[in-house]
């Protein structure tokens, strides 16, 4: 019997699966909750772009969540023995990127920092550099365009150059401090490996490749040229971040015998090299060429592979496209939606329709599915978040259109789920028009699972049948298949999933008179789409939500 | 001593003013809800359009508000005594036509009919004769355009020949039973001074002008020929119509001594002609030349005057320009907005942001007065009930634009009031366009009254200051206007409005800086109201409200 181990680092709390590698039986699971901060992030009340987390809570994750996960699966098969585990996989939030010391240190586990956030891990969805964003869109446009065009045109402010150089700008002393900055994906593994070092760390091709702009084509990371010209400081931490990236098949190293004696572990056991929650959820769901994989949470990641042998061109608005970044061998495309579930939650949340309990996703999903397609006569594009794909505009904002005397909560949901619908939609259509071929598409994330509607809208909006990924934790289940490879169990990432990933049998196929209702729903939502979104000054409507965030600052200010 | 008598028919209730005709003192009011229907409207559950309502509750209402009125009036002052009264004024809701028999005599009243919704009072809010509307607007756009021209271009499904026509259509035995049709305005003054046979009815200027296309310039009424071109039966109805039409300073006739002595009054008294609620609404808000009032409502009716000397263009968009429909020697200008009231009272009753208590007018309300203009970074259309000035066209529906997963539901409070206010400057500007300059705006209803945030806004956005009108009862104090007049207390109606009508001290005065904000906000406002409103084809939205209403229709059918 031959187990693995995986770890994947959320945006509240970290879970551990120990799987199965003939099967994919998920013997044993373990959640913590980050305890630091609300919900585990630390916010700044007076700056809603603030997003730090702990990186102790990371490292008491490791501990509480394995040893869980081992009673767990003692109970659950008491001839499960922890030493069959024959690797570990670890998948985390991203960019996340943490300020360490010489010795690799996260200047957090610093007294001198510890109560400097910071000096924390830059969590995600920290948007705080959005200026230095934009000043490292302009400055690439200029002089390194292909920088750009592997990342959708625009560099985020949710990416690793954006919060180190904005860092730098408003905490110099954090950043001189630094020796270098080391993603979440990467620290966690070293720290497992001991190679946590700076000379010994190894970065994974994920990140680097889809938040740091690293591509071979250019040498690995931007030059220092380049980053000296958004500061010289930043042009020298360009030296620290080394020139080579590792993919998921590979190990970034073998567990210590401290930390295996500490986990009840086999010491030795291959660590993989990290990737991003939704690249190794991707890879928990089945991916290979033909499948997108659709990450349904708070937002979406959507994820495609294409074999590295492919010529494949630029894809515009697709936020990365990066060799090795979900499968070894093959292109990662990264795609998603600024907000999914976040849109429904604002509306129970913050709207709160008819009062908590008329209002609550239960009470609307159930009306709302008594409705048929077109009916309320509403249409809504899906921005409250703004737009990450295809777009790649941020400062979108929501529209609701359609509304009578007479518009019930309901169809507002009903339409808000439409609208992320069409979202999907517009992004299928992107992958394909630029020779992607979409054969399948397979559903991950509560959502997905819980809301049997909103999986029957999509299946009827983009007219595809709608699968489900058989793992209620498929990032997790991600992590276990590259902790198969790498510790043997599997000779390749595509034999691991064959074993131990699975779709429902539940599918959800489109209904033919639903669909044509919605084909022309959605000439509506494109036109919508276009005329809001797109920049080009013939459309109509391309600056009114922009002017309306200005004189929105303005009345801020 | 001399006092006036003022009954104002409103949807769902009657009210009965008496006024002091020397200071416009109010010595008793009385109001009567009605009894028949929900809210005193007959409806049918299976389709939205119907409005009706009994004229046995407006005869019921004449003895119960005038005698509850005069035992308040002695309450109010020991001296008072009924015979003082010099004459009464009515007004009605608009165009609420009624089909009568040959003695007059509705039908909705014999036996035959009673319990026959056709054969009662439809309701200027009953839409049942959209069809109709359109078919008179296509044929008069083809045969008669002067027709259309003087009622902003489009024929209503609220005016009297569409609700005459359906009736033909759909209820065959009510139109063949009824000898002609008679408004609300028309038959109550009748019914008061025993003139209600159809050879001795007198027509008001004001219910016939606005929205039975009658024009001296024309002939009066729309010709037989055209008439018959809708039906043959049509054709024939237009003998019983008359030629001539009166205004609010003729009296309809005198008190019958048989009522005289039912109610307490002075038999021979005269009644006054009657009008429309928002046109007697506007006199008894001082209306006068160069004077906005705006009657602010579930809708709101926006009521100008112009001397009959002026050369007045056709206006685009106006409901009506019709020659002493408000004052005599005058002409009366109306523009108005499909929903104000109603669209708050929508996001209240029907979307209930955080259930009922927070979700309350007054709650939001006071939430919302803390934001600063332009703060939430909303737009809104204020088209939840359609646009019916300056666009004319009811199928146009509600947009909501700016929101963001932090949108609270006073922020949508406040965008649907800003979308008001500039759908009220819309109006004002239309009217300065063509020449009719408006120097000072007076309000009133409930909404005026109770909402000074919502005032504050209109100054705010109009950028000129709002007064509101002293009384809260300026439909029955308009009508009390009429009726001292035709009883003799005063020579004309200025003399009238000078004595009875006034101002409140408190007034609404632009604020500078934030009416600059909502100078910026307006030009967004007025891109969407062209972009979605206009029917030009070189807009880029102008089709997609439309075209969702058409897939609506589709899947409800």
């Amino acid at each position: 019997m031959a187990y693995a181990l995986g770890l994947d680092y959320g945006t509240n709390s970290v879970r551990c699966l120990i799987v199965d590698t003939s099967n994919g039986r998920e013997l044993g699971t373990r959640i913590y909750e980050y305890e630091t901060g609300e919900a585990g992030i630390i916010l700044d009340p007076s700056d809603h772009n603030v997003a730090r987390q702990n990186p102790a809570d990371y490292l008491k994750g490791v501990e509480v969540t394995i040893a869980g996960a081992i009673a767990e699966a003692r109970k659950a098969d008491s001839k499960f023995d922890p030493k069959q585990i024959v690797g570990i996989g670890v998948d985390t939030t991203g960019s996340t990127p943490l300020p360490v010391d010489k010795n690799g240190k996260p200047l957090a586990l610093l007294a001198e920092f510890k109560d400097n956030p910071n000096a924390h891990a830059w969590l995600w969805k920290d948007h705080t550099g959005y200026a230095e964003a934009a000043e490292i869109t302009a400055l690439a446009e200029k002089v390194y365009p292909e920088y750009l065009a592997k990342c959708g045109g625009t560099y985020s402010s949710e990416w690793f150059f954006s919060k180190v150089l904005h860092c730098l700008r408003v905490a110099p002393q954090v950043f001189d401090a630094a020796y270098t900055w080391v993603e979440h994906a990467d620290w966690l593994p070293a720290v497992l490996t001991g190679t946590d070092a700076p000379d010994k760390l190894r970065r994974c091709r994920c990140a680097a490749g889809h938040k740091a702009m690293f591509n071979d084509d250019w040498g690995g990371y931007p030059n220092a040229e380049f980053l000296a010209k958004l500061d010289p400081k930043l042009g020298k931490l360009r030296a620290t971040l080394g020139d080579k990236t590792f993919a998921v098949d590979e190990a970034a190293g073998k567990l210590t015998s401290e930390w295996a004696s500490k986990l009840g572990l086999t010491a030795g056991i291959p660590v993989a090299m990290g990737a991003f929650d939704a690249h190794l959820g991707a890879v928990g769901s089945g991916i290979k060429e033909g499948v997108l994989v659709k990450i349904i949470g708070t937002s979406t990641c959507d994820m495609v592979v294409a074999p590295s042998s492919t010529k494949l061109p630029d894809i515009p608005g697709i936020c990365g496209i990066v060799d090795g970044s979900i499968l070894p061998g093959c292109y990662g495309l990264e795609a998603g939606q600024s907000a999914v579930g976040d849109i429904f939650n604002w509306f129970v949340n913050y709207i709160q329709p008819g009062g908590k309990e008329a209002g609550s996703h239960q009470s609307l999903t159930e009306k709302a599915a008594r409705l048929r397609p077109g009916q309320s006569g509403l249409l809504a594009l899906d921005w409250n978040n703004g737009n990450r794909t295809i777009l790649v505009d941020q400062r979108l904002t929501g529209l609701l259109l359609g509304q009578t005397l007479h518009t019930r909560p309901e169809e507002i949901y009903r339409a808000i789920i439409e609208a992320t619908a069409f979202g999907a939609l517009t992004i299928i259509n992107r992958f394909e028009e630029y020779g992607v071929k979409i054969k399948e598409v397979v559903n991950c994330g509560g959502i997905a699972e819980k809301n049997p509607m909103l999986m029957q809208i999509y299946a009827d909006v983009t007219g595809r049948e709608m699968k489900i990924s058989r793992s209620a934790q498929t990032c997790a289940l991600g992590s276990a298949v590259a902790a198969a490879v790498v510790g043997g169990a599997h000779p390749s990432f595509s034999k691991a999933q064959a074993a131990m990933c699975g779709i429902k049998e539940t599918t959800f196929k489109p209904i033919a008179a639903s669909h044509k209702v919605y084909q022309q729903l959605y000439k509506l939502y494109k036109q919508l789409h276009d005329g809001f979104g797109l920049k080009d000054k013939s459309m109509a409507m391309g600056n009114v939500m922009k002017d309306l965030l200005t004189i929105k600052e303005k009345a801020n200010a």
